[in-house]
């Protein structure tokens, strides 16, 4: 089975494609750009899911639900919003069916056309803000710390299962505050906690970063990113939390009356993570024979094969360790099945990302061993029976830190100082990667060097050092550098 | 603030729709029919789900996600699905926007018209049976156990919060079998896990039963359900099992080898919960004064009020007292609020239907006791701080007994038998309720009494007696009792 995937080296696309369908993470639907999420997919999905909403709950935030359809009129109503979104939207324009007349199935009544037309939320920002408008009176309603787990629609033309897609899954924050600094602050708030979820979780190093003003999201003052880099040296945008100022605010007429007893308006964010994160978790770690999660958000956890095959002396033992294992918390499943052979179950277990594997055999037994295969190294070890659940529960966690270190080796070598345009240009076209460059810091610049290189500056590095320098491209005088790359 | 709310006595409906938006569980929003959930609704919402969640889980069932749109034509496939499911419905036509040329913000650009239409899922059987096509090629491929939690939408003429709106949450299942036994197993085992969630969590007592061929889902062979009794004496259907024969299969073409070598077509059921069944949780046990909620799904079991105001004193016996319920798993909140007064809070816990409430103040602690206040009776009394965290746990769960007693209590009273027209005519009138009556199984007839009084046959009792008798209307043989109501 391993033997169909397409190796990186040959064509990384297709390899992706590749460990997406044999790992039976999604499918392409019959709706253009819509994928299905199988149930391993989904799996690693609701562990995602689940460790965010935690990690949202702890800082204090609440979960609520608004609708899924949007009044057109109210996308105009914030003016760069209309731009960045208006466009490649799924518009509802009626609400019934009828029987053809001709006997051909259905078609749409044309009587039953909306008055106005609704829109598929591709973000929910203007429906929310028209909400908050009738929940918040003074500054006794503030903060207001929402968040929205939800499908979104965005018409993409290029889509790829989990990267781009028209409809994907997301979490979408949305919080109301008394002032500037106190929106700023859960802005960077919720960035740390994206950069603590990629990295302890995911096992994925990121980059903390603000945009430019060209990348910005439409209708935001400033929008914070992490930036992660994948194994073909693309790089991805993991997440995003927005300081959108009082600009929701203002297009919805949304005031607090503050502690001066005063009218004002009120101040805003909002930030996501989608499932574009299983797309990136996928780059990052797998390999050509398929795909390597990190134990934290791995599904199954630990699988134990009966070699060659199930018998009641070997179910015994198989039982006692998954119970061993269990008890710590570790998620384990017993292979039972009695008509395939060890090599084709251990090449489906690596194809699905499982990241240890026990094989118990009569043999090993008399010697009180079992065998342990770990799918991040592919290394195969003989363990003693005795312990075997302390050894799996510090495995897991080797394995956890062995995928963060390994990534984080790749991409910190894959960032490279550049200070002229020919390196540049060479840097891009030959190692790709991130490269550390100045910019002038004009939009101009910045869509020139797009133009002629295809990359984009995925953001100015929030930890990064002030550092005079002359711009790449221009040779202009900038103030520090910042992070260009390819971009998925 | 309690004083706001109509008493159900006066107008039941206005009653509703006051604790709906007094207790914060949901708004209307500015899309036709569509309903905003507030942070308390959904966090109900949020433990329903994640109970019934694991009860899927434990049954073997995995989660996964299918396309919000569905393409017109898959709707005309199933015949009786298409009559049931293809007319109010959300009808996608275009996939751009485009600014006016009047400059009067975006309008729909005609350019982007879609080849085919594509529906806003009502329900998912089509999109999801034309997956499995793919996924199913021999027995060994089957029962596929599948759920998905999702928004669906039906284009409702009259909607009311929760219990009727155009987009809602739900959960459906979708599964897949080799032989129709199989599918029945599954049908009735989730019918029971229904009942047993609706019961055990909700405090809801239900009546298990079958669905007459004219109140069947469109598309199914046979359709079960759980009927529950409202306050004001009219029915709600609360869940749906259907038994969906080999429809979608032939509609779909899919078609599985079996064990004996042969091409056979696949046996289907499909089964679903929404966020209807919170207007059920709301109208079965709340009040004049607000919302009562059963502790196992209470966002907040328990609060404890200081009294009058927070002190250093009182906050140091708060945090000790939660933090020995917490360690029974008990959700408490500290109300450290020092603007509102006790009776303020008093009444705000009470519409938001917090189970139980402690007050702790300086003379009651002097004696070694706190105010211990449930929100089903309304009773207080003095209880001695010793031993406070078991006595509280062991309140929430008669709290939880006392609704669910209450409740069915209050059903069983209001279940008539009637055997003659004018009595039955007349108990609808005056008593409202169920009403137990023999019906000779034609749809006419059926057709007939629902005309003529607006009641409709809820059910068939699955674990009703045989009982030889005479339809209530027509005078024809009847071999057991139906059970007619008014419903929502």
């Amino acid at each position: 089975m391993a033997k169909e995937i397409t190796p990186r080296s040959e064509n990384y696309s297709e390899w992706y494609l590749n460990i997406v369908h044999k790992a039976r993470m999604a499918d392409n639907s019959a709706v253009r750009g819509c994928m299905v999420i199988k149930p391993h997919g989904f799996a690693i999905w609701e562990k995602m899911r689940d460790t965010l909403d935690a990690m949202f709950k702890e800082t204090g935030h609440v979960n609520a639900y608004f609708p899924l359809f949007i009044p057109k009129s109210f996308l105009s109503r914030e003016a760069a919003h209309v731009e960045g979104f208006a466009k490649e939207c799924a518009v509802v324009t009626h609400y019934r069916l009828m029987n053809d007349p001709n006997g051909n199935g259905v078609i749409v009544d044309p009587e039953a056309k909306l008055e106005e037309e609704l829109i598929v939320r591709p973000t929910s920002e203007t429906i929310i803000w028209n909400s908050y408008r009738d929940w918040i009176q003074s500054y006794r309603d503030l903060p207001l710390l929402i968040n929205q787990w939800a499908n979104v629609v965005r018409w993409e033309m290029r889509t790829r299962p989990f990267l781009r897609t028209t409809e994907f899954l997301w979490q979408e924050g949305h919080t109301a505050h008394a002032n500037a600094a106190e929106a700023m602050a859960e802005t960077r708030l919720i960035l740390d906690l994206y950069a603590k979820f990629a990295e302890e979780y995911m096992a994925m190093p990121v980059i903390k970063g603000i945009k430019t003003a060209n990348e910005r999201f439409a209708g935001a003052d400033e929008t914070f990113c992490i930036e992660a880099l994948m194994q073909d040296g693309k790089a991805l945008q993991a997440g995003t939390s927005h300081f959108l100022g009082q600009n929701f605010a203002k297009a919805f007429d949304v005031q607090f009356l503050n502690k001066e007893n005063q009218q004002e308006y009120v101040w805003a964010t909002s930030w996501g993570v989608s499932t574009r994160l299983i797309g990136g978790l996928i780059m990052t770690h797998s390999d050509d024979d398929g795909l390597v999660l990190p134990p934290k958000l791995a599904p199954i956890q630990v699988v134990i094969v009966p070699i060659p095959k199930p018998s009641d002396e070997l179910s015994v033992v198989a039982d006692k360790i998954a119970k061993s294992l269990r008890a710590k918390g570790i998620r384990v499943k017993i292979d039972n099945d009695d008509q395939n052979r060890p090599g084709f179950k251990f090449a489906e277990y690596e194809m699905i990302g499982v990241p240890v594997r026990l094989g118990i055999g009569a043999r090993d037994l008399a010697n009180n061993q079992i065998e342990v295969a770990r799918r991040d190294t592919k290394e195969k070890l003989s363990v003693s029976l005795d312990g075997i659940d302390d050894y799996v529960a510090q495995l897991l966690e080797d394995i956890q830190q062995n995928l963060f270190n390994r990534a984080k080796a790749f991409r910190d070598e894959n960032i490279r100082k550049v200070d002229s345009w020919d390196e540049f240009v060479e840097t891009l076209e030959t190692k790709a990667g991130f490269v550390s460059a100045h910019w002038d810091g004009t939009t101009e610049t910045e869509l020139e060097i797009k133009e002629r290189t295809k990359a984009t500056i995925r953001c100015i590095p929030v930890d990064g050092e002030m550092e005079d320098g002359k711009c790449v491209l221009t040779g202009k005088p900038s103030t520090r550098r910042v992070l260009f790359a390819l971009a998925y």
